[in-house]
């Protein structure tokens, strides 16, 4: 296998030239033909070509570094797309050309290889940022709901096995920095010197390319389940039944009892699989932002600062001990979410199975409808997340029944350290 | 709030000075004292103090850049760790010092608190990079094991409710470059310049400053659930249960039925409750590795290929097409996975729920023990799960029944796409 690294020059950064790509392959974020939009080139088979900040799969870039350092992976390999086209029509929608609708992902990521096809065909190696396939999903819970008669089987959408047939959908995040920065109110200057300072100095073309509006950080990745026709999220007579799920891993993996996040997932897709056999469609779109973006290290010091503190895990100081920890009550920033929502064609969500305003707010915001919010059964609340619920409540977490005032708050308490 | 950014000087990259970091705060890796060893200073709220590449919290320093640029976190907020120390001992270990043994893991990460409180005291902004916490896991399937009597609750380990009381641990990657260079069989220059050049230019400080030896990558974390008793890790007389597993969001969350991987998973945690109830410990080791560390866009587009091939799915052609999408069958590299076990104390393991060669050999290659490899009963494979099994085991996967020969291989057929 050849050397993984072309020659002896080390180039640590780059500057704008007339003869970059971003004048060879430029990009008009938010252009109606693809041609005019042009291809996001993140491969580094041809750095010339290059016309964006950043690499293709986000943290596993540094996973294809190690396997090119191992001699595992030809550096220059370029992927043979043969037969991984999507196995279901998403667009283009009149939403990924309305200005600053779209922002963090490449509405045209997952059709490359139709759209730029004569361009990979001239040896430009242009990668998908979007995967489109199909699956069947068995999960206890939905078993469980089919023997309580919650759920019946269909043989279309529900199976009597308990598998319930999707189409699923990776999207790997593209920015668009100008647009970025209109979403958190700074300047893009602002914005881009930010990302590199406070991440340590990753990707000094964030302050020296300012050509270069594009960049794909190597956070992770959103993944939308979708149930029932996919044809069926743009058009406005059918209705729609949505979860958008911010990624719990020891809930949503291991059924940890401190949160709601796992079962007010199964509870989501629940009522999409019930939407979907009335005719409807139900999606799940799923994000990597652990720990409210803040990481599990971080999440977990703060249970136990919760767990420890004088009076023990309480209802009233839970934000609290979250922003002494990690400096801020929450980093997940909802600003971003709605895009893929946008992109699969939606203007109007009829259910929506999240009681959170910052959801909310976000999706309304960005000229969504949402017509009733479905706030999770009562009887699915683990034990000790009443904490969490109840503060989220009493912050403006949708609740029918009216949020605690300060002394319900006071009484509702979580498990100690020493019951675990 | 002050300005995310405190002058008007950027700074692209460093390089190494007679009065920067690494010489006030060297990193001694493998140092016993662990003063001598010194902290690991990866916070950005005073860069003259940092002696390592990157950034805390791996990908989601992105997240607190854009925390910061919406005003909502403070730039120079330093966390509070009180209360934050861990609820279990681990270490030290004599592990912890063997040349080699452990490179991509701070063994001091949990306890800076007390190690290294007088630098924290004095000013320093040294940060936990491992917590250590309770919780209390509760998974449909174990309610099934119990009613199905596999199971039975015993009020410690197991709880009436199917609640199992688990340690959790989550570690965040740190990893020592000349150590990580040695198992991937490069010099550590190559290593440095790979990563950086491969991510697109990430850390142009891999290449600029040889001095610095550590490195946060921007990867996600691991995180361990330890059931039974944490000092039992390091006791040759207690029985150790373990299953290492690398994530599959579609499986272990939504249960898609392509892979093993929730079944497994599953299947090793009823394991490891039973090892703890007779006296014995439970380890599961989960590693953000999704789609072989190749991300989940690669995933599904191999899925597609998987499905659309001439001949439809077939155990024969199973790893062909993941090499011709990624141009490399597996980027998981088993290498770096056994530091945690090690940071644990671990020296034997009694019974390993995984079928992995590249694990096994990576776990008993790095000097641990294992005296038993647990296959995934037959009974809970999902039927569309047959095509990746049965390649595995051709490919060397361990099997107490022997491995598939070509003609048995293509037998193996998965679901056609249109069958979804």
């Amino acid at each position: 296998m050849s050397s993984p690294n072309r020659s002896t020059h080390i180039r640590l950064t780059s500057h704008p030239e007339p003869s970059t790509a971003t004048s060879r392959h430029p990009i008009r974020w938010g252009a109606q033909d693809p041609k005019e939009r042009g291809p996001v080139i993140g491969s580094v088979t041809n750095p010339a070509d290059r016309n964006v900040i950043g690499a293709h799969g986000g943290s596993y870039s540094l996973y294809r570094a190690l396997a090119i350092s191992s001699r595992a992976l030809n550096p220059v390999a370029r992927p043979d797309l043969h037969n991984t086209h999507p196995t279901a029509e998403i667009g283009p929608h009149p939403q990924w050309f309305e200005p600053g609708k779209i922002v963090s992902l490449d509405p045209w990521g997952h059709l490359v290889g139709q759209v730029y096809g004569d361009e990979i065909a001239g040896g430009v190696d242009i990668r998908p940022t979007i995967a489109i396939t199909k699956a069947r999903l068995n999960m206890p819970e939905i078993l469980s709901a089919m023997g309580l008669k919650r759920l019946k089987a269909d043989g279309g959408v529900l199976h009597e096995s308990g598998d319930i047939s999707v189409t699923k959908v990776a999207v790997d995040p593209v920015w668009y920095l100008p647009g970025i920065a209109a979403r958190f109110g700074c300047s893009e200057g602002e914005l881009r010197r930010t990302l590199f300072e406070q991440t340590g100095g990753m990707f000094p073309e964030l302050v020296t390319r300012p050509d270069m509006s594009v960049f794909l950080p190597p956070i992770g990745n959103i993944t939308v389940y979708i149930i029932g026709d996919v044809a069926g999220l743009s058009d406005p007579k059918r209705r729609i039944a949505c979860r958008v799920h911010d990624e719990c891993n020891g809930s949503d993996v291991f059924g940890s009892d401190i949160c709601t996040c796992r079962p007010y997932l199964v509870h989501g897709i629940e009522e999409c699989v019930r939407e979907a056999q009335s005719g409807g469609v139900g999606v799940i779109a799923y994000n990597r932002k652990e720990g409210r973006a803040l990481g599990e290290v971080t999440k977990f010091l703060v249970y136990n600062a919760r767990k420890r503190q004088e009076g023990g895990d309480s209802a009233t100081t839970y934000f609290e001990r979250t922003e002494c920890v990690a400096g801020v009550q929450d980093a997940r920033f909802q600003q971003l979410m709605p895009d893929v929502l946008h992109w699969l064609g939606i203007r109007r969500i009829d259910r929506l199975m999240s009681m959170s305003n910052m959801k909310y707010d976000a999706i309304t915001g960005s000229g969504i409808e949402v017509v009733e919010r479905v706030p999770i059964p009562a009887e699915l609340v683990p034990p000790d997340a009443q904490v969490e619920l109840e503060a989220k409540k009493a912050a403006g977490y949708y609740t029918p029944d009216g949020a605690p005032d300060a002394s319900d708050l006071s009484q509702v308490k979580g498990r100690d350290l020493e019951r675990f």
